[in-house]
């Protein structure tokens, strides 16, 4: 049985499924069911107090994306840690949140069928920090009928387009009319902005990426102040990530950065470049998937129990942690094949061995686990449900 | 909330997480909240009763994989349609199964931790079908110690390389020396051999496909005999696969074939070429995930509400079911993006439209969702636990 269907392992039952679990002895990370999703948590919470020391004095806050984490325990911990609130990328997500006691939720997608607008709306009756994006006027008007039947003040931001040609509406005129649309809407509120240019985060060479968000940031700010002339109160203009939360922090009129990865990393954000060097160094991983090297039917390379089910396959490749010379790839659903590039390097994975991985690209590897097995000094004192695992809706 | 978790649509709770939940009143598959997996029953159930047909007269039989589908419901059925049994490819998906009632569950994968060979014993000892796979001698010790400690005989099967270079012992002595290390085992019986050819089974062509099976299956028969010789009974050899299931069952001495995909197929096996022509269409698509636009910020494309949190990476995209000149492609974690290849072609997709998608890969993209949406003429009445849903240890 897995451990969380096993109760003699477990002290007590949660209070809630978000809470965490308490282990009745703790265990070795060595000894977790492989494939098994667990944190670093010293290098988690140094990558925590790391973000929130950067933005104390800042003007602009910290609003951080649970889609990465889909976790309401870590969710708390970043609003301890001075969030003005948080992302969530989807209404079944800011349900979990929601429901977990989390105030402030933005959901940063565009919500358009009735049911899911109606879901949105009993949820701000429920907690009235939840806020939504739009980027149509038909839109606008459906949420306008659906909050005032339900008898609430909807606040609602207008998603602009900064390039990612993904969702969003034309910064000028018709993102101008569509705030004019919801001033004149009976239950919504005007919000503010959301101006997300999620095709920076990976740009590579922090200069680059720093000229890139300044100028597109730049344009989401100026449009700001168009509508601050226009007569609009623009209470937030959120935006931003991990890639640019050294840049957009110090953009005047930013109010908020959407950051996520910064928690765990991952061996695609390590590429990207940072201030002080070729790599983005900035942030530890943290998000570490234990395997077993269960076959090894050719010299130089051995199998791990771990394939495409256990790790995200849409970037890079995840990473042996501490094995120089040694690198995986992908072996079908089930299993992945360490490689050993230097037969005279010094790593050697044996039959039985477990190996630690750095997640491959982090958020949809979350999405593959039910549960963090958290770990310091190589001990599990807990397990972390992740209660918005497969939360897409 | 999400269906499962609102009882008024439910109009009995299911008696185990395994059976199928009864909807109180039919939902229509456009009004399922998106993405939503769904099956298209017809097509699902054309494609069961198409392989049960091929497989009447045989000499091999059928031993699907419950990879695949994850579901116990499924499984049932295919049990019914006169399969020998099914496959797991990790121990907690074989508790899956056998929890839910299903008999002569193979795992198809070495386990080599003492925590998993004490559940594999467990198990076994639950359901006396449960059979595993090894290849390596050790291995072999440690489930007889673990077999003898719980009481229980476990049958075990060889595991070969027959080319894959992933899991398995090369042919010959080395697998031999293992049949008699099993042989003289106390607590150990030898179930026969597995000969996975996974490397053939999406080789693009049906009669260059046939040949590598008929050369690389015929190694394992060979070898099959030359273990007869020896003085061993070989009761299975089973391997082979949705993309080999009219080759394999026509080589003698395979006793049964794992076949998966043959349920739901995909865009990936689609393109592998049939026996009757340059696409494998001898089974239907029926894995089918609903979507709906939800922006359009540029003109000749949309985006809608799935993306690689909706469906598996790791081959080709999914494809829009009959909408001739519109493709998809990944645009973020969250969204895909439907691009309009023919402006002046027929196809349309408006604001708020719902859109099916052939699923991607089907095994990882069952793997993203808790539940299945059953569908015939359009209509939901009912929803299918995916029980082995991330159950990958």
């Amino acid at each position: 049985m897995s451990l969380l269907s096993s109760p003699p392992l477990v002290e007590a039952a949660a209070s809630t499924a978000y809470d965490p679990i308490r282990l009745k002895v703790p265990m070795s990370l060595w000894d977790l069911p492989t494939p098994a999703l667990t944190i670093d948590l010293e290098a988690m919470e140094s990558n925590l107090l790391k973000m929130k020391t950067f933005y104390q004095g800042k003007k602009a806050k910290l609003r951080p994306h649970t889609k990465t984490h889909k976790c309401p325990i870590i969710a708390k911990r970043q609003i301890e840690d001075g969030a003005v609130g948080v992302c969530a990328a989807k209404v079944s997500e800011a349900e979990v949140m929601v429901e977990a006691g989390i105030g402030n939720v933005l959901i940063t997608s565009p919500v358009v069928t009735k049911e899911k607008m109606e879901r949105v709306v009993a949820l701000a009756k429920k907690s009235p920090g939840v806020a939504i994006v739009v980027d149509q006027e038909k839109n606008v008007r459906d949420y306008d009928d659906a909050a005032r039947a339900a008898g609430v003040k909807l606040p609602v931001l207008i998603d602009l387009n900064v390039g990612t040609d993904r969702t969003g509406i034309a910064i000028g005129k018709p993102a101008l009319d569509l705030a004019e649309v919801i001033r004149k809407s009976s239950s919504l509120t005007f919000g503010g902005l959301q101006a997300y240019a999620g095709h920076l985060m990976h740009l590579r060479g922090f200069e680059y990426r720093k000229q890139a968000s300044e100028a597109t940031m730049g344009r989401a700010v100026e449009f700001k102040h168009a509508l601050e002339k226009a007569g609009f109160e623009v209470p937030v203009l959120t935006g931003g990530g991990t890639g640019t939360y050294n840049i957009d922090c110090d953009i005047d009129g930013i109010t908020d950065v959407q950051v996520g990865s910064y928690l765990f990393m991952d061996v695609n954000y390590r590429n990207v470049g940072g201030k002080d060097g070729p790599l983005y160094e900035d942030f530890r991983p943290s998000l570490l998937v234990l395997t077993t090297a269960i076959s090894q039917p050719a010299k130089g390379r051995i199998t791990v129990d771990a394939g495409v089910k256990a790790f995200a396959t849409d970037q890079e490749p995840p990473d042996p942690l501490s094995l120089p010379g040694v690198s995986y790839r992908f072996a079908g659903d089930e299993h992945g094949i360490l490689e050993f590039r230097d037969p005279r390097g010094p790593a050697e994975v044996k039959l039985g061995d477990k190996v630690l991985m750095i997640a491959s690209h982090c958020d949809p590897t979350v999405n593959l686990y039910d549960q963090y097995y958290p770990f310091r000094n190589e001990r599990v004192e807990e397990i972390w449900p992740i209660a918005g695992r497969g939360k897409s809706q």
